[in-house]
């Protein structure tokens, strides 16, 4: 990058701590974004999620780390916000009880307040409709209805050049994103996809989120890198 | 109404504490819903919509009043979170500084995730794109747009009868929503509009949602219950 940070352009990229958000972050710094990462502390049961947020958001040069607080567990429906409804450790057909409702669509309309004040035309998120657990809000269809939705509800999208939703590993396999970010410099390790990581941020090796990312790593012919508490579940 | 709670239909229903959103939670009621009501403490400067809003809640029989805390001073850009920029007292061109960005769209996408966990179908929002400060989140186009967003976004909207956003005062002038209101029984005297309400719901008088407010009941011929700090501006 020959660019100073006061010269290129914004993104709001959102950053879970997970693989997929940390592979995101590392594609929009290589297209030459001045980063601003948002992560949401929602309540998740994966609270080693943030502690990955903040480790990789430092470690990829974001410009800016913001995490704002919004406990969904007042809203409660998933396995994900509410501890008597248990994360699946088995594969599940249809939409599974991690799915939370309106998840991203909460997650991207704080990126998109944030990107207005920042003057950002680009938020970046890291949803994926190959080796995803059947969540509604990661398909394509979903992204460009809120791309449009993002251009009726603003200020910067009635007045200005508007915003759009970037969705990079969208129609990525699973062991392309894991190449992708290994050559972009991500450091694997020091992510978090578990759904029930324990408080050091080592993964179960069964639920789904573990499961899509160790079959992830073995096709990618790459090592694991990957904390454990146990040897996990082969598929 | 003659039908017992459970076998109402249940709405989720946005409530401020002003004017507006108090008449669409007596119109959800009016038409036989039971009502579960949302208000989000986002670091408003008008804390005292807040209370406001329990009042009406409980008032107009709410079956659920959900305060979700949600602090959109991390974000700012607006004179409602950011206390360094000035509430206007006088009329303003174009969309004014008191636009909170993506406001609407972050308050309706969690009134989405709490209906789909409720099992609401309607979502009930006190938008009025006729005697309004100019929100772009508050047109018809934008309301539209989030109803095709909600079901994409969600497993009811997947798998099930979907959602239906209700913007009943979408068109109304602000006498018509007083004169509507006042008819279903709405007691104005304990909402708070104003953008700059002292601690104890008094009115400044001078801003655009208090101008705007005063205007109706004069052109309703109504009296004008507003509690005001000093005697409001003339328009």
């Amino acid at each position: 990058m020959n660019t100073t940070p006061s010269q290129q352009p914004k993104a709001v990229v959102l950053l879970s701590g997970g693989l997929d958000s940390a592979t995101t972050l590392a594609i929009a710094r290589a297209e030459g974004f001045a980063c601003h990462a948002l992560s949401i502390d929602y309540g998740q049961r994966h609270a080693a999620e943030l502690e990955a947020a903040r480790r990789v958001a430092a470690r990829l040069g974001a410009v800016q780390h913001l995490v704002i607080p919004l406990d969904l567990s007042a809203i409660g429906g998933s396995a994900l916000t509410d501890p008597d409804i248990p994360v699946p450790e088995t594969p599940t057909s249809g939409i599974p009880p991690t799915y939370v409702p309106a998840r991203n669509t909460v997650f991207l309309a704080l990126a998109l307040g944030w990107a207005e004040v920042l003057g950002a035309h680009d938020i970046f998120v890291g949803v994926n409709a190959v080796d995803y657990s059947g969540y509604p809000d990661c398909r394509p269809e979903y992204i460009e209805a809120f791309q449009r939705l993002a251009n009726l509800a603003t200020r910067e999208g009635v007045e200005g050049e508007g915003f759009r939703i970037r969705a990079p590993l969208i129609g990525l396999r699973k062991e392309e994103i894991i190449r992708r970010g290994t050559a972009l410099g991500v450091d694997y390790s020091l992510t978090v996809s578990c759904y029930q990581a324990d408080e050091a941020g080592r993964a179960c090796g069964r639920c789904d989120s573990c499961r899509l990312r160790a079959a992830g790593f073995r096709r990618a012919g790459l090592p694991d890198p990957t904390r454990y508490r146990e040897t996990p579940a082969t598929e």
